[in-house]
């Protein structure tokens, strides 16, 4: 980021998220190209980070939405995303939410079971409309990340197994309400290996050309998201490379290919600002206290997730010091051990590649106000979310209150 | 609770979090009971469920409050908390957090380091006040309980060792803008043992001997929260056993004993409704989709924290299934391995002892809106919050879009 990180911490205040647009356009753009000459569809992960600014950035750079309920539908509508460029996935969909998204006409709804097929089907009869499904296989591919990002084994709980699938689709073909035009998949988050997603491209692309042979057409190829980023020194799956293991699989199938990247779009576009509060040193510890903490930024304490941090322009010998916040939980810490020159009350604090998984995820734990988003481009700097207020924080509560004292 | 719990599902929808008010005033009355003929003040801690109504609840039945933000003290103040039943307390206040809660005249500021003290020293010389602060010690105490919520060990960031409060108060003690009223401390919370709390209250009491012999007189001995609840089939402390010991350590002391219980005032008091949409089947795995999510209760996902599980009013042979969220994280389980009888969309299930850290940790993650709150009170249902909506959720990114665009 080429704007003065300091001043936009005065102007707006911390703890701040910062992202900068001009990294999510590139980032779109090599995803895009690599895709060059095929037809595809890169619909970006909305629960990844939903500001509805950033949504709008990537819609007019040409992305769609990939959405997990119906307020991400929501979200990419009012955002700007063509209703043909959004897709509805998810393990759990509740009725009213199937309602509005075939009222709303988006592009498919991806089934995650037997079970949600058939609700699907009753809803759309109702509607009196045919529904384009897809449906997620889960091709038992163990993606080598966290287990709690981790989704393309059997045991867990997503999507259905080959065999399923194929039943699903032959019911579905059948359906006067149901008209099957995708298959899905989404093996895992934070993967930079490639075989695991070449395999499990193989394996799904094998069930559709078996489909074809009973004369079920499937349009849309969906690789799921997932790919990994660098947070520290991760070696990375390359853009073309990614395309080529899915070109290779789809040989021979003509398909629009659609992929769900969330992390990879915004990831490390996303810097979180945090001021010291105090350090502090107990028997030999050291820890700097600042005014961020894990209600802003939970991935350091739900799955032991490794940021970068550094002092934002501030020089001297380093020493290892735990970066944590003021909630009064041992689990809100940023980092441990980061080495961290000698820092004084105010100095800024850089929380990197907070872009992805970090605002989306903030609660209002202890009270704490969700900070303020601010989007860099070119030079300008803009907000685009507002620092929540403690009105804010209780107005359902007081309504409440006002409403039974009368 | 003898409400009907379906009834209240189908009138306020799921998910939803349901609190028990009488039970909330029992538990408040076994603790004072067990307090009384000695001065004591129960600061209920606002974190576990800071819900006004809850609040207001407990200051009617005489209970203070134990704060960790600025807007925790707002809270308390607006549910009716009297002002010098207000504590104030956490690692990391900011400079205006500290003003606001001077000039709100609170009863007293808690500190946890020395910057922390000079930082409130130099607030406090600004407004022309004097500040009344406690000071928490950390006794180095292992509290035997879950790492994240362990918090009397000196390798964590809280409190302060015994000889740098020794310091601490002889420098407040001096200072014109601080009076040292009180000492602190909290080792942890869930706790189920009574040894720990027992040998830090001696500790504790015994630097109280020892700064009275220097003259410095503490008034409020506080014991910081951490009573342990029955979530499975933990054998708990009795408030009478819990206060024998404090008033053991205290023997011969002269002071109030203020105690900050948050779990044990609201953990079961509270429910968490959610319903089935769908049952699903991978490979022999049983997993019950429900449309609650760890957005609004993230207790399972980052602690593994246990609560039981059950069916309302649903007959039937019951075999293990794990009961699941829409969120697409394998960390969105609300159990694992559940004993439930078959069930069917709609079906009503109940996660129990959801009134403490359910609620105030919620998120909007995935962007589902935050659940409703329902209080039972009597024969009385009550809304305590009004569902989110979408326009809630947006509403601070929307503002900005349209400013913007003019
Ligand atoms: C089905 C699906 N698609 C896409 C994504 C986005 O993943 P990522 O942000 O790692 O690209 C996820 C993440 O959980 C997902 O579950
Ligand atoms: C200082 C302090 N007091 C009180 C509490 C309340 O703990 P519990 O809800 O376990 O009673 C906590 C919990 O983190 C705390 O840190």
């Amino acid at each position: 980021m080429s704007m003065d990180i300091k001043e936009i911490a005065e102007q707006y205040g911390t703890p701040l998220y910062v992202y900068d647009f001009d990294y999510i356009e590139e980032r779109y753009n090599s995803l895009k190209d690599a895709f060059a000459g095929k037809k595809s569809l890169i619909n970006y992960a909305v629960k990844a980070n939903s500001n509805l600014s950033v949504i709008a950035h990537l819609a007019k750079l040409g992305a769609g939405a990939d959405c997990v309920s119906i307020g991400e539908v929501k979200r990419a509508l009012s955002a700007g995303v063509s209703k043909y460029q959004i897709i509805f996935s998810g393990v759990g969909k509740r009725d009213d939410e199937i309602k509005a998204a075939l009222e709303y006409d988006i592009l498919l709804i991806n089934l995650e079971s037997e079970a949600e097929m058939k609700r699907v089907e009753m809803v759309a009869k109702a509607l009196g409309k045919e529904a384009r499904i897809s449906i997620r296989v889960n091709p038992n591919i163990d993606p080598q990340t966290h287990p709690y990002i981790s989704t393309g084994l059997h045991e867990n709980k997503f999507g259905v197994e080959i065999e399923m699938a194929k039943r699903m689709y032959i019911y579905a073909k059948k359906s006067e309400f149901l008209n099957p035009v995708g298959i899905h998949f989404h093996i895992g988050s934070q993967l930079t290996k490639l075989e695991p997603i070449a395999e499990a491209c193989g394996i799904v692309a094998d069930l559709v050309r078996s489909l074809k042979a009973i004369d079920i057409d499937i349009k849309f190829f969906d690789v799921g998201g997932g790919i990994g980023v660098v947070y520290d020194d991760e070696k990375t799956i390359s853009p073309q490379a990614y395309t080529d293991a899915i070109f290779q699989a789809t040989k021979g199938l003509d398909v629009t290919i659609l992929c769900e990247p969330g992390r990879y779009m915004v990831a490390n576009a996303g810097v979180f600002l945090t001021k010291v509060l105090y350090e502090k040193v107990n028997e030999d510890k050291r820890f700097v206290i600042v005014d961020g903490a894990m209600n802003d930024l939970i991935r350091p304490s739900l799955y032991n997730a490794y940021h970068r941090i550094e002092a934002v322009a501030k020089e001297g010998e380093k020493t290892p010091a735990d970066v944590v916040g003021p909630v009064c939980e041992s689990g809100d810490f940023f980092g441990k051990n980061v080495p961290l020159p000698a820092l004084e009350h105010n100095d800024l604090i850089a929380v990197h590649s907070a872009g992805a998984y970090g605002f989306t995820m903030s609660s209002n734990y202890n009270t704490r106000p969700k900070p303020a988003e601010v989007a860099i481009q070119g030079d300008k700097v803009k907000l685009i979310r507002k620092r929540e207020t403690y009105e804010d924080q209780v107005r359902l509560e007081l309504e409440c209150m006002e409403e039974s004292a009368k």
